[in-house]
C-alpha cells in the first residue's frame, strides 16, 4: 500500500490498460487517444493553453518548462523552501541563467511579500521569469501561488513557471483564470498512473518568449511537441501503454469532477493532520500552508525511520522518508491521487499501532483514528 | 499484429508485469530490480561499462549520449543516410557543435573509407566524436559499424557514439571488444517492452571526456544517473512498471542466449527478403547492407500506402510507411524483438494475399511464403 507522494496508488482500471498490447504510435487509433487525452488534460488544467506530454519524469517536464522560454543570461526569480524548489535553481544555473532566490526555511512557506518587493523594484523589467514550486513535496508545504502570481501579473513582463507536480489534480489551479504561463506536472501523482509521463502547459505569452529563447534543447524542445500535438501526434515515440492508462484515469477524474477531487484531497489532508495532532506527533508544516497532497510529520518521541520501518514490515504500508537534510527527521504520508477516506483511516490505524509497538509515550489509543473519522464526517 | 520497427510486439509475460501495482522507487524491492536489470543490461551490451537507464524515448538517450561528452564548438563527424542519422546532426547543431557530415543516399550504406580519410586527415586530433546510426530504421540499412569503428580507434582521440536503437538485441554489438564509447538504445525495440525507457552505455574514455564537457544539461545529465545507478537508484522517479517488464524480458533474452537471438533475427531478415524478392517486389536496401531489424520494400507495381492499408484493414497487420521524403515510396516490415518465424510466415502470407487483392501483376501465388519457408529451414 503506497502512502508516499509518488508513485501514488493506481486504480485497477488503469493497471489493466497498461497490460494491453502496444499499438503503433503513428496509427489512427493512437491519434484518437491523443486527441481525447489532450482535451481532457486541458480540462484538468482549466485552460485553453497547449498541454504537452513528454516521455520523462516531472523533472524533465519542469526543465522543458524553464529552458524553452528563456535565454542565456536572463534574470529569473526562484522561490526555494525545499528540495524541489532548489532543483529548479540548479536547472536554471546549469543553463547559464542568472538566478535570484527567495527562500524560506524547510517547513515554512515562501513569503509573497518578498516576491512583491523584488518585482516592484524591477522597474526596468529585467526579471524574465518567476519559478515557483506550488506544493513542496519534500516538506508538505503549499506555497501561496495565487498571491505570488498576482504580484507577477502586476510586474507584467515576467513569465510565471509553476512546478505543480504534487498539486495539480489535488488543489484548484485555474490556469487560465490566474494566467499561469507554464505549469509542469508528472504522471505518478494526481494523474493516478505510474511514472513515465511529464506534462507542461504553455500560454500564448510563453510561446511568444519561445520565439527568441536561445537555450539549447532538442528532446525537451516544446516547439516540436506543439507542432505534432496539433496533429494529435508526437515528435518521438511516446510510451503508448501509459497513454492507455492516462486515458482511463482522466475519464475517472471527469466522472468525479474537479470540485469533488479537490474537496476529497482537502478532506484527506484534514483527516491526516487531525489524526497526527491527536496522536501527539508534531506536524512539520503549519495548517495555514499545508499541502493537500502530503503531510510531513517530525516526531520527537521516536525515530522517523523506525516508524517507517515498522509500518512497512508489519503493515506493508510505504511512507516516505525525509530527503537530504531532512533524512531521518521526518516521515511523510502521501494522500494524493487514487486515495480514499478508507485508505487514510487504514494508514492512521496502522500508524497508531506502530507507535504502540515502538512504545511511544503519550499516545492515547484510538485518538488518531477518532480524530480522522471526525474530520472525514465534517 | 505489429510488424513495425517499434513499438515491437511485447510478450504476455511482460504485459502482465506492466499491470502490477507500482512500488516506491526508493524501496529496497526496487533497488533489487535495478541491480538485476543493470547486470543484465551489461550482459546484453557485452560490456563492463555503465549502462544507464533514462525515462525517455531513444532520442532522449541519444541526445544524452552526445551532449554529456562534448563542449560548445567541438568538431564532430556524423554519418547520415537516413532520418535518424540526420536527427543526430540536428541535435549536435542545436548545442552549437561543429558538425561535418558523411552522407550516403537513402537506401545506401555509409562508406567506411570516407570516415577513414577524414579521420586520417585530422592529424591535429580536432575531431572529438564520430556519431553514427548503426541500423538506419528509416531505410532498413545496416551501416558497417565494425569497420568505421576501426578507423575511429586508429584516430585515437575521437569518441564513437553509436545509435544502436534498432540493432541492439538484433545484431552482434560487442561493446567492450570493439571499444564503443557510447551506445544508445530504446525499450520499444529489441528489448521487447513498450516505449518509455532509453539506455546509454558509457565507456571510461567517455567519462574522462565528461569531466570537461560543458554543454548544458540537467535531466539528461548522465553523471547524475551514474551516481545513483552505483547505488541501484535513480536521480528522478523512474517508470517502475516498465522496469518490471524489462526485468522479465531481459531474463527471457538470457534464456534464449545472445547467439540465438542474433541468429533468429538473421533468419527473419533472410526469410523476409527472400519472400519479397520471390514476390517480385524491389527491396530498398541491398543484401550487403540489410538491417536484421527491418526490411524496406519499394514497390513499383503498386502504391506502398495501398499495401499498408489493406494489410491493416484485412489482416490487422501494421506495417510502417516511409518517413519524410520516403513517404508513399516504401513500406517497411519490422522483424525486431519478440518476433518468431511463424510471425514472418504469417505476415508474408498476408502480404501475398494483399498483392492479389490489389491485382498486382507478376506475383506468383505462394512464391513468397515458399521462399520464406525455405530461408527459415536453412
Amino acid at each position: 500500500m503506497l502512502m508516499i507522494p509518488g508513485p501514488t496508488p493506481v486504480p485497477e482500471k488503469a493497471l489493466l490498460e497498461l497490460a494491453k498490447h502496444p499499438i503503433g504510435h503513428r496509427s489512427d487509433d493512437f491519434s484518437k487517444i491523443m486527441a481525447e487525452v489532450t482535451q481532457n488534460l486541458k480540462w484538468l488544467h482549466q485552460t485553453q493553453n497547449d498541454v504537452l506530454v513528454l516521455t520523462s519524469s516531472g523533472t524533465g517536464a519542469m526543465e522543458a518548462g524553464i529552458i524553452n522560454f528563456l535565454s542565456r543570461g536572463d534574470r529569473v526569480l526562484a522561490g526555494t523552501n525545499g528540495k524541489f524548489g532548489e532543483r529548479w535553481v540548479e536547472v536554471a544555473k546549469a543553463y547559464g541563467l542568472e538566478v535570484e532566490t527567495i527562500t524560506a526555511d524547510y517547513g515554512q512557506p515562501l513569503d509573497p511579500e518578498q516576491f512583491r518587493e523584488k518585482l516592484e523594484a524591477d522597474t526596468e523589467k529585467q526579471i524574465k521569469a518567476v519559478i515557483l514550486t506550488h506544493s513542496e513535496t519534500s516538506t508538505g508545504v503549499l506555497n501561496d501561488l495565487e498571491t505570488i502570481n498576482r504580484h507577477v501579473k502586476a510586474h507584467g513582463e515576467a513569465l510565471i513557471i509553476v512546478d505543480a507536480v504534487t498539486s495539480l489534480g489535488a488543489y484548484n489551479i485555474p490556469v487560465d483564470e490566474w494566467g499561469l504561463d507554464v505549469v509542469g506536472s508528472g504522471s505518478q501523482k494526481g494523474y493516478m498512473i505510474p511514472p513515465g509521463l511529464g506534462f507542461v502547459s504553455v500560454s500564448a505569452k510563453a510561446w511568444e518568449a519561445y520565439k527568441t529563447a536561445n537555450l539549447p534543447r532538442y528532446y525537451l524542445d516544446l516547439g516540436k511537441y506543439k507542432k505534432t500535438a496539433d496533429k494529435n501526434s508526437n515528435p518521438f515515440t511516446p510510451p503508448v501503454n501509459l497513454f492507455f492508462a492516462l486515458q482511463a484515469t482522466l475519464r475517472m477524474m471527469q466522472a468525479e469532477g474537479l470540485e469533488n477531487i479537490f474537496a476529497r484531497h482537502q478532506r484527506l489532508m484534514n483527516a491526516t493532520r487531525a489524526a497526527v495532532k491527536a496522536m501527539g506527533l508534531p506536524l512539520f508544516a503549519a495548517d495555514e500552508c499545508a499541502s493537500p497532497a502530503i503531510t510531513a510529520v517530525a516526531p520527537t518521541q521516536v525515530e522517523a525511520e523506525k516508524v517507517r520501518s515498522v509500518m512497512k514490515k508489519q503493515f506493508d504500508i510505504a511512507l516516505a522518508g525525509g530527503q537530504d537534510s531532512l533524512k531521518g527527521k521526518i516521515f511523510r504520508i502521501g494522500h494524493l491521487g487514487f486515495v480514499s477516506d478508507r485508505d487514510v483511516l487504514c494508514a492512521i490505524g496502522a500508524l497508531e499501532a506502530t507507535l504502540q509497538m515502538l512504545n511511544v509515550e503519550g499516545v492515547t489509543s484510538g485518538a488518531g483514528v477518532a480524530a480522522a473519522a471526525e474530520a472525514i464526517s465534517q
